[in-house]
């Protein structure tokens, strides 16, 4: 008995590593390998899906460069933008004022994160007109920095996807990964709680050292800030302070916008992987199994397994099937029921 | 030619219906049916996956019912709370004030949407933190406002793949559906801006002839309301004014939310498409070919094709396959690499 249990994870390991894989099943004749040594006009020879080509594909390969990029330069952009035009209306501007250029600043973060305290008003027709125009633009600058933090959670999905597809046969990587990708989102949601905590007390002891705040006006104004709230009895009104908050401003109201995302994209995996349990753990009947048999042969094939469930769980539709299907049946030239090499030299040979 | 080219349309629709289906390719020998005379301990009959007998399914079935009152629960339960604890301070709460209540209720409406003019600001220390608890649960619940409209949205697309399972014959309506499906984010997004457009115009007329605002002040105050701005300089200060206020900011501020949100899923779905394209077009090759032959048979079978480019596509991850390929793997009793009644059977009388 003992020699048993400690030969049979052996076996499953390393003896039979060439059937065991995820997704190969029956190691019939492998007839196709033949096809390699035929002329072909590929030309990429690369296993994993070549999605690199598709244009725009940055947003797809995993690279998060760019994208990051791109949003500091449109963050620089407005924020230019918008300290110059402040800064030209600055007199139709009213309130408490400290050096220009960086009221200017303070009160464009002020208005792009749509905090507002009123500490710093537009007088003028212009000024109001010009503060209207950078807070819709403003919102929609941090809807896209918030939303680029989704691709970049979306692109580390996608890079955990390229090595799975490079490492097929090891189960152990598979399932290491399977667990990385389901604690994602807590895992991303726990940083940002510790990140959002630092960023409270950072505030507070700020607001109660430098601005002079007692500690509750202090939690009264960063609560009142990072939510974007800003009744504006209780704000920034020193030179020091000001600097401070442009930066803090900023990072502190969509550190709690992101803490929220998390909250609900946590919320979301948990209850797609309860559903994906309950698909896979739920009897199969037959008629499941009549109802799987895509090509009606009264056997259900691995494939169509994957189809049956995958659609079960609401991750694919009938749309995105009979996309493909289309597809399929253009490509299946002599109407086999299967793409063989065959068809491909047919369809190439015919176009 | 004339002739034929009037025969073939009716050929492909109705003369060859059975190996025309969408999902079904090889009309052969259909042996399966004989099963269905077998004794079978399924509890449903029915075709469309049972995901109804999930525990919440609720939020699967394509019912918007519950959770649509679920929210109007919410919000009359926060709006109720938050108005019972401001009327208890409502003596520290400093101001331009009228009747109670009202002043209260517009109070809490102008925390939880983080509009925060500041007309009305907490004195005391005990509601200062009041109002902090309630502009961090007013937060959450606008959040769940909008997420269960994207919920509604995703409801809408579970009926329509619930309809196409039904009718998987006829590719005309599923082209139909298809149609449907590519413009509904835009569809979304254009309604919204319309009711948008028209709640902004309601809001601008009020402030103009009953708040007696300048049109120009009316306008700055409606842009700094929707986007929860809030400088506060200008705000709903008379009574008719607050009442109307609590109505028009809840909708407004929501209105802009699913506005930016909506044009945000638009664009997703249009790069999404691209991609789809662009992986259905691109031209397979021998080496795609035999990536995507998962049983190693010599021929893709339309099963495999599927998985293969769904996988491309990014609608499914080898993780999902993975996870599939386990409980296929527990079921394939005989490890025939296929499942048959025999299969079911076998792990019925085993466990």
């Amino acid at each position: 008995m003992a020699t048993d249990m400690i030969r049979q994870p052996l076996l499953q390991e390393s003896s039979a590593p060439p059937d065991q894989l995820p997704i190969k099943i029956t190691p019939k004749k492998r007839r196709f390998r033949r096809c390699r040594s035929a002329p072909s006009a590929d030309t990429h020879s690369d296993f994993s899906p070549p999605v690199g080509s598709f244009p725009g594909s940055e947003r797809f390969s995993g690279e998060t460069g760019p994208s990051l990029r791109q949003v500091v330069a449109f963050l620089v952009v407005y924020l230019g933008t918008a300290t110059v035009c402040f800064s030209v209306v600055q007199n139709q501007i009213g309130g408490t004022k400290t050096v220009g250029l960086i009221d200017s600043l303070y009160f464009c973060i002020v208005t792009m994160t749509t905090v507002g305290y009123g500490d710093l008003v537009p007088k003028s027709v212009s000024a109001k007109l010009i503060a209207c125009f950078f807070v819709f633009t403003g919102m929609a600058l941090v809807g896209f920095l918030l939303s680029k933090a989704a691709n970049y959670f979306v692109e580390k999905q996608e890079a955990l996807l390229a090595r799975a597809l490079r490492l097929p046969g090891e189960a152990q990587e598979s399932r290491v990964m399977k667990e990385i990708g389901a604690n994602r989102a807590k895992y991303k949601f726990l940083t940002t709680a510790v990140f959002l905590a630092l960023l409270m007390a950072v505030g507070e002891v700020f607001l109660w050292k430098v601005e002079k705040l007692s500690p509750v006006d202090a939690f009264y104004c960063v609560c009142s800030t990072i939510t974007t709230l800003g009744y504006g009895d209780k704000s920034f009104s020193t030179l020091g302070g000001r600097v401070f908050a442009i930066i803090w401003i900023l990072t502190s109201t969509i550190c709690l916008a992101q803490f929220f995302l998390y909250l609900a994209e946590w919320k979301t995996e948990s209850s797609q992987q309860l559903l994906a349990e309950w698909v896979l753990n739920r009897r199969m009947t037959f008629v499941d199994l009549e109802v799987a048999d895509m090509d009606q042969d009264g056997a259900v094939g691995a494939a169509e397994f994957i189809i049956y469930k995958l659609k079960e769980m609401g991750k694919i539709t009938g749309e995105d099937i009979a996309q493909v299907m289309e597809e399929f049946e253009d490509l299946d030239v002599d109407h086999s029921g299967a793409l063989t090499p065959g068809d491909l030299l047919l369809s190439r040979s015919s176009s």
